[in-house]
């Protein structure tokens, strides 16, 4: 199985686009071998037309089809194997357990999905029955339920080279949505892209789904990517990356004559407020369990924590200490790509050079050029409210302590934040309870808000939130993470005086798989009488 | 209670703008005396701050709570009584039947939303408990719910002076949703508004509401209204109304720092595909039942059917002289104001001028400034795939029959169609079950699809979808009428590890209400043990 270089369209390989990239070895610097091809005009038009074709076929199967389908991706991604993960760890740098975790998140969503669709009851069904003896006006029978969009093109992220790449949530959601996928390869790691698109491909094949169910274009420009948000086909948009990435086409799919929503996850500082008795009762633990989180992965999750906010207090000196000796301990890392560890050490040194930013501690790498070094700084809340660009994320192994006076400043500082993936209290659970004020703020500026626990690790579950308020994501109502994500994919639509052997099954007195709907009002999984 | 024609902030009034208007009587085309003041931008930024204010205890207010002022808004609403039902005939000329009839509309929806309150489900509650044995990492207790996403802007409509108006549907959902609300008062009716919109400052004080829960702008230039849109603190916009006004307000908002959603309802043509068997069965019923649902409030209902679309049929020629016959007998009747009057018989001769186009019949009017005759043409398929002007809505009493060769064109035409708030197909079920290629494109199309019906009647139910694909509103995903509405204005918030007695009730363990929720993955109105 050697990798070609090509797009995939379809079922068939092409390679017409004249721009071509190779991978990239970030830990050792150096380009690999294969030759990619962004895909062409042409291109993107084939896969978007053959999208198209299939979605009509596609959004009649069934759940029980479609399940398959995607049970089917999750066991051709397994049986990819070490293949998979070597070429992951070449084109990352990521270490093997993590890649191994990453896969096994991939292959758990998509099979999570599938069991949502057996279930049934996401389709959100509801019946009013008709009261023909209504006067003035007979009521007439009305039933809803979600239906899929249409074609829905993917941005796969560079951060989780599977979870949230080609086979990722989005793509995951929005097959079990029964929309056809196009997916937009990041050029960071084009070889698995071509692994795992292939292995979609195949399960297709092996589970008699329409071609052009899925397809998938390379791009190392921008160019492919924003032909397929601009293409009139293009139905909704995933993404996840960057704000300036995402903004960008969030503005891009607002310019078409046909407006189509964009959910772009674009990050976030996850601000942690550690309240006065959490600080005094475990400085050390705090210090070290924020350290981890600040670490993982070198810094490059979007849950990264990027903000501590503290209070003036007897046990903020030990703290900042802890903290200190907490990130001497971790190790220089090669970040997924030399553009993020460029960009993470021109951040560094642009804080370095306030006057108002103290740092706690700050790394020596022999090249930093690959590797990241971490680093943890403090301000006063006075002067991080004073600059704006100190609210921005930086991607990589970096947190900066903000000092604030007392518990009216730390409101005032919450007040000012802009929307956040995630929010954190460490507090006691009494302080907690007096802390009305600072617990709405933050609710209102958060997607998840979290009591004494770290932001990384986002559980793939129904109750998992994995989006908030402008800028963490474009579309503060829709999650990337857990079943809901596939609400972004669906609309509703309503059947009036339609005749029972007609229509879809949820929607039929007989209820055969026993999904829960809303029969006049009322919650309930039984059949009609 | 004398109508002042000053804007409700909060609860005082206030009349600061330069700008004036005066209501308009439609059926004696004379102005009427009451002179009102558009909102200036300091009484923009005053209510939308006092929105603010009010979000932050509106939102903790219980449903119940939130549910007694909405009962209140509805009682003070039929408290007004004749004084009301006079004011908005005196500024819309519709007749008393009518008004009565939407004023029960009005009120059953503020209720029902209520009723939604109370029964609590709405809220998409899940939980996910902790698995603190889990490796190897624990799992975080995770529990999810909607929140109100805060102050939303209303616009009112001309057409539903009520129902669709200052206490319509979406100030009703957002409301419902904990949101305050600001509303732009539709100058074609600023009396009825004030009346209105000072029934629910009644209703908010007597429940105890917050001050700023609600208030009024009144604007007759387009200022106040997109200041409104562009004001910071405002995180949603609910719209009813035309194309040009609904995507104007749309790229507005897209044009602010923070993007917000604006769900805009933006008319339609609500096609009905007449199949050959239904003609020949019963092609005069359909002709005067058609004729009927077009001529209702003098054309001017969002869900009008504004095409009909046959194929050449032995039982054609009667139908359409059953049409003609049927239009024949409706008589000009006063349209909702001067302006809507004149376009429409400016489209009308406009369409007249077309060789293509034939009318069957096209009434006359003493004076055309005021009433609008009804009329009904024809035009080939072909013809009217050639003219996209064809497509776009006329506001009146006017439909356009399309003649199609065969089954294959009317395939055709169905696929050329923009999106639509209905479809309607008026089939005998068997032919009906070998239309799958038309009724699944047809479904593609709309959030309503008809059988056997009239697309006007739009039912305040939980099954109702009442939105469609661009241009018909701005996102398909949600509807303007039905409960479901109320998920317009609202965002998923996720609390992880958070202290039981501090969660908000619908998340505790206890489940206090017995809503329904997903807990661990399972459909349960059951509490936890």
């Amino acid at each position: 199985m050697r990798i070609t270089g090509e797009n995939l369209i379809g079922s068939g390989y092409s390679a017409k686009g004249k721009q071509t990239f190779k991978g990239y070895n970030p830990l050792t610097n150096e380009e690999l071998g294969e030759t990619f091809h962004d895909g062409s005009t042409e291109e993107v038009d084939r896969a978007m037309d053959m999208a198209m074709d299939a979605s009509t076929i596609y959004q009649a199967c069934s759940g029980s089809k479609r399940a398959e389908f995607l049970e089917a991706i999750a066991d051709e991604i397994e049986a990819l194997d070490e293949k998979l993960i070597n070429q992951v760890q070449l084109e990352t740098g990521l270490p093997t357990a993590r890649l191994i975790g990453e896969r096994g998140r991939t292959t758990g969503q998509i099979r999570m999905f599938a069991e949502l669709l057996r279930e049934g009851s996401w389709v959100e069904a509801s019946i009013d029955l008709a009261q023909p003896e209504r006067t003035p006006v007979p009521r007439q029978d009305l039933r809803r339920k979600l239906i899929p969009l249409g074609p829905v093109v993917v941005f796969a992220a560079s951060n989780f080279p599977l979870a949230f790449s080609i086979a990722g949530g989005d793509t995951a959601s929005a097959l079990a949505a029964g929309n056809p996928v196009v997916a937009k390869a990041h050029p960071s790691h084009p070889g698995t892209s071509e692994l795992v698109g292939r292995a979609i491909i195949r399960a297709a094949q092996h589970t008699g789904m329409p071609e052009g169910v899925f397809s998938m274009i390379h791009g190392n420009s921008y160019t492919p990517g924003n032909e397929l948000v601009m293409h009139p086909l293009t139905r909704a948009v995933g993404f996840t990356g960057s704000f300036q990435g995402g903004k960008a086409l969030l503005d891009l799919a607002a310019s078409r004559p046909e407006p189509i929503p964009v959910f772009a996850e674009m990050g976030s500082i996850n601000p942690v407020f550690i309240l006065d008795q959490a600080l005094e009762k475990r400085s050390s633990a705090l210090a070290s369990q924020l350290a981890d989180s600040v670490n993982l992965a070198v810094g490059q999750f979007c849950t990264k924590p990027g903000i501590f906010v503290v209070q003036e207090n007897k046990e903020l000196d030990p703290f900042l200490k802890s903290l200190s000796e907490a990130f001497s301990q971790k190790v220089p890392a090669a970040m997924l790509n030399a553009r993020f560890s460029k960009n993470y050490h021109k951040h560094i040194s642009e804080i370095e050079s306030r006057k108002e930013v103290q740092f706690l501690h700050r790394g020596q790498a022999s090249d930093e050029s690959s590797s990241a070094v971490p680093a943890i700084a403090s301000v006063s809340a006075e002067d991080f409210l004073r600059n704006p660009s100190l609210h921005e994320e930086i991607f990589g192994p970096f947190a900066l302590v903000i000092i604030c006076q007392d518990k009216l400043q730390m409101l005032q500082l919450a007040k000012q934040l802009k929307g956040q993936l995630t929010l954190t209290l460490m507090a006691e659970s009494e302080e907690l309870a007096d802390s009305g004020d600072l617990v709405s703020t933050l609710q209102q500026k958060a997607g998840r808000i979290i009591h004494n626990g770290v932001p990384t690790g986002v559980e793939v579950v129904p109750s998992m939130q994995h989006g908030g308020p402008f800028p963490a994501t474009t579309d503060s109502r829709f999650t990337s993470v857990g079943t809901a994500a596939i609400k972004r994919f669906v609309r509703p639509v309503c059947f009036q005086n339609w005749p029972e052997t007609l229509l879809p099954e949820d929607l039929r007195n007989s209820n055969p798989k026993k999904i829960y709907r809303i029969v006049n009002g009322d919650w309930t999984n039984e059949a009609l009488r």
